[in-house]
């Protein structure tokens, strides 16, 4: 083979799609086929990374926003050097593969986020880029710029019509992040077929509303093309920018080039033959020349990248140890020296001072206690800061040059603060907090699944947990979101009954490293509860007897949150034999082993209340059939909260009369 | 009082927002503060209603998406002539009134729907245009424009910071509705603050971009821009329009007008006092001079109003029998005669013929069967219209004006098509169904909470409903959707079994004419179950014996959808000991009496096993602490679904060897 073209190397590209879709018969060609030489002109002339090691600091991060076309990122990292084999590509899509239906961040080396639904891995791209830009501020000093990469983003029509690509776009605009280039693949087909019935926008003009730099009419087949406008995007100094690439799902097709045919279904054979003929690829399945190979693989590139970048980073470490060596400890996710013993410090005080407060303003003490030793955490709000109560002392907006900028003012934009919250965590660096009602938690959900299932290490800020919030509402008042959110799998959810629990489950928040925490806070006050050294450290275990029985339990009592007080009055009125358990977090508490769950809630005692101001039947997991639950199973009304506790059926009354009842 | 100006009548709504506010010592002035003015010539120079009959079916919709406002909303209500008296205003807020802290479309004569939840009101209202365009070309006749009204929606900054106006604009300015108008409150704060920090879109660019008529510069203190920027509008016979009034938060306020200070809070008594000078407003508060009520309350135009269109529609009614008929019975939700009989026909003779499909599949056989003998059906699907089968051989695309337009082609737009059902289903004349894969259910899951808190007949058709789909792989396999969306109050999911159940479960959802229903089918073939005919009937309980055993059943296991073929094999396992109950409903089969509960599941039985691909402490509330479940609590994986249901432990030996460990 004489040396391939760039179009040879695409193809290249293409036909691993083709034939692993085929292989899998299942799976997305188009997309590959259609931003194959968008991505060879991207990956071949522009990305800094190093395929030999993906977890490089300093690499430019590559997201797949559009991730149904998961066969073009696998192909990419297979023919510029990753751990990805021929063999991993020929089990695109079986169990337990490294090539997955869509990119996973956690089984695929390269893959930087997961993705597939739609419009949040650009906003996990914004939030990457926003990473990059407040390190770099940060860290870098005059000639040591040792923070300094790209955000590349590919997406599709299906992206740019999801609501989320206009919360995380007008961030991005306002934001002006400059090192962010996205790519839209404009092929004006979508499932449906001719995106002429249903995406109309001037997408160019909606960008450029939103302060977005914009390329437009880009031949997205053509290399000269996308180089001029990559170079157009590099040159843009203050905006993010958008490369507008036309471009022809499943090129090379004869028969199904852009038709939706080509999006979601292998070609199939014959088609597969013509697609060879026509784009004079004559080899076999999963069979790639060595000269094309050669093409992808330019030499030690990357490794000699990331070398010059240890040297400078050398120098830099001789030069500013301390940043460098704060720089390393925060890229390698680690808590400062004494950061958890600090913590417990500060929880043994507050359970000796027992402020009667509001767990969210709990919350927000725990975050001015904290945070000066954790620069890494970095915080935010949709627009309810001062009832969230998200800031702290420190807060300096992140829409600023400021080397502390660590707050970011979101706007009402739930949904993309969450992929955003990720993508920073995910970038490294950062410990993401996001805050809004409990109730728009409904707003972000999926980000929260994501964050879930990627593993991402961020902390989401619930206040307003209940009736309790009052006046607004049943369209602002929880009811099924403590329940709902418990349910995302690898999810951990606290809901705490005063300052000290609130204090531990930010300290579980910070410490749990592999996934994220849900923190759910009340508005009102909520009443201290007293407890021995022991109970304090079984706070961390999810569920703890906070008030014991004389001898074996009669009647158990487990309540959370604002509840928990009223579980503890209901036990002075029915004496002795009642035992309460306070659980803060049900995962974290199914998660203990069983003799500690049994020395908890003992088999032998059936007559167990369960009272939680939300749906009820979540709570047969720990009362079955025989105990009770006070919940509450239909919306909320406006009223005061005073009015709506008795109202729902919370009195100590009626805890008293549905325990005695068992 | 001599004749009172505009700014008099303005001021009448200003002071009942800030004296009603005070009262409650709860809720927002400052919006109404704001757009008072533009609310006073809207209402009084423009709006088609008459206040003594809110269900007129002609009168203009009006909606206000910044429902945070609601006093502005109480306050026209009540000084139009709705039958909202000062009492209810004095009642601002509390328990059970008529004033909640929300506009709530169940609670208010006036309210077209429940607003709060940011930019869900503007999407309801771009469903009501659309409705209003629909009946429009379908009923009316050249010089019987029978339908015929607007939609006016009232929006602020957060409004248009929600990824859900990017949609909902989107697909309005697609579908060309001129006869929406919005009025952006551009007043330039937020909660927060001053919007400069996180909203510096050009959001007049925007519209432009999805094709909208926009009105810069208004002047939302001067009637005059006010007025001429609505004869812009009404000009305008083939866009949207988006009206940018430019307005001062707060507006009268000395010392908090311009600022977030007026935004959340009572302004104070002191603050008070001084509007009270500065707008020269003499009353005590909810006092209002008879000149003012004159002044709001012009004559008996609503009456007039209505009275004409009466004679109008009497008119068209001689010409057109069968249209004005048809109109009368849309209007009223009624189903078409016979409807119900026809549907048991078909389920019957489904039950006969037992074809083994999808119930992907049989969902889309339903809507065929039914949607002939039911115009108002209207469908559509989030760009997924093969997948989810939501379109039948009388599909009509909705953008074009054919008078059978009943298919909208969404795009992938989840939360605005559930948000543009509801508004669908409130404008009247139809029973919407929307569809995306259940996990994407989560993108529009707070419209769905919207549903159910409204009342509103809307049909949620959520296909690929488990580890089920395969090749996917997590990011598209539900695992907690099923118990989560059970949970919203209100809300009725069915997962039915096979053709059968799919078919009751969409005649459920059409009878079902006082909230919302959950269809949640799946994407593999599903064997047919046999039944007697008193089976078939009792589907629509929600849960029924599918296979009894011989005698007091020893176990019994539950089931739903593609488990219970699992079920019914294991049960022929077990041997005839065993009960088989299908549960497609567990909303509809807590509603049942007791009596039918027990005869289903016995107390007496506690050896019950329930087997769901979805998250497993759900079922506890069937099975107790004595019971089983075979469930999934951790994220699906890509591999096709053959090799899935084994991996995740969904095989007849496990089903029979948990059944046997009990």
């Amino acid at each position: 083979m004489p040396s391939p073209s760039r179009r040879d190397l695409a193809n290249a590209v293409r036909f691993l799609a083709i034939d692993a879709v085929q292989a899998a018969n299942s799976g997305h060609p188009g997309m590959p086929m259609g931003m194959a030489d968008i991505a060879e002109v991207l990956w071949n002339d522009y990305l800094s990374h190093n395929p030999a090691n993906p977890t490089w600091f300093n690499r430019d991060r590559f997201v797949l926003s559009n991730g149904h076309g998961s066969m073009l990122q696998y192909a990419l990292l297979h023919l510029a050097g990753y751990e990805l084999s021929i063999d991993d590509l020929k089990n695109f899509r079986q169990l337990e593969s490294k090539t997955p239906g869509h990119p996973e961040n956690f089984m695929t080396p390269g893959v930087e986020t997961t993705t597939g639904p739609l419009g949040q891995g650009f906003a996990n791209a914004v939030g990457m880029a926003l990473a990059e830009k407040l390190l770099a501020q940060r860290f870098n000093r005059p000639e040591h710029e040792i923070v300094d990469h790209r955000t590349w983003v590919f997406m599709g029509d299906g992206c740019l019509m999801e609501g989320i690509s206009h919360e995380a776009a007008s961030l991005a605009g306002t934001w002006g992040l400059h090192k962010l280039v996205a790519f839209w693949d404009d092929n004006h087909i979508s499932i449906d077929g001719d995106t002429a019935g249903w995406f109309t926008d001037d997408t160019p003009a909606r960008f450029e509303a939103y302060g977005w730099n914009v390329v437009r009419g880009v031949d997205g087949h053509d290399a000269d093309s996308i180089k001029a406008a990559i170079d157009q995007a590099l040159a843009c100094t203050d905006k993010p920018t958008l490369v507008c690439c036309r471009t022809t799902i499943g090129y090379g097709s004869p028969n199904k080039a852009g038709k939706e045919s080509s999006h979601g279904a292998p070609l199939g054979l014959e088609e597969i033959a013509a697609c060879r003929t026509g784009l004079c690829w004559e080899h076999e399945p999963f069979v790639i020349p060595q000269a094309v190979y050669d093409g992808w693989r330019v030499g030690d590139a990357g490794t000699v990248r990331e070398a010059q970048w240890n040297q400078a980073f050398d120098r830099y470490a001789q030069r500013f140890p301390e940043l460098a060596a704060e720089l390393t400890r925060r890229s390698h996710a680690e808590l400062p020296e004494g950061f958890l013993a600090a913590a417990d410090a500060y929880i043994a005080k507050l359970q000796a001072d027992g402020p009667v407060v509001a767990s969210r303003k709990a919350s927000q003490m725990a975050i001015e206690a904290f945070a000066p030793r954790l620069p890494e955490l970095i915080g935010g709000s949709a627009d309810l800061a001062h009832s969230n109560l998200t800031l702290w002392s420190g807060s300096k907006s992140a829409n600023s040059s400021d080397p502390d900028a660590n707050y970011i003012y979101y706007g009402v934009r739930e949904f993309a603060m969450t992929a955003i919250s990720n993508g920073l965590n995910l970038h490294g660096g950062f410990i993401p907090y996001d805050a809004t009602f409990l109730v728009f938690s409904d707003y972000a959900r999926n980000a929260v699944r994501m964050s879930a299932l990627m593993g991402a290490h961020a902390i989401h800020v619930y206040t307003h947990d209940s009736i309790g919030l009052g006046e607004d509402g049943p369209t602002h008042q929880p009811v099924e979101h403590m329940a709902s959110l418990r349910y995302i799998p690898h999810n951990d959810v606290w809901r705490p009954c005063d300052a000290v629990e609130s204090a531990v489950s930010w300290r579980a928040a910070i410490q749990r490293a592999d996934g994220p925490s849900c923190l759910v806070f009340s508005r009102q006050n909520l009443d201290h509860q007293p407890r021995s050294d022991a109970q304090v450290a079984d706070i961390a275990r999810g569920g703890y007897v906070l008030k014991d029985s004389a001898g074996t339990p009669e009647v158990i009592l487990i309540a959370t949150g604002s509840e928990v007080g009223l579980a503890m009055q209901a036990a002075a009125q029915l004496g002795d034999g009642v035992r309460v358990v306070s659980m803060p977090s049900t995962d974290v508490f199914d998660r203990q082993d069983a003799a500690y769950r049994e020395s908890v809630l003992p088999k032998a005692c059936r007559r167990r209340v369960a009272i939680e101001a939300g749906v009820s039947d979540f709570w047969r997991k720990y009362v079955g059939l025989d105990g009770a639950v006070i919940g509450i199973d239909s919306f909320g009304a406006s009223a005061p909260a005073g009015k709506l506790f008795p109202h729902f059926g919370f009195t100590v009354e009626r805890v008293v009369e549905v325990a005695r009842a068992l």
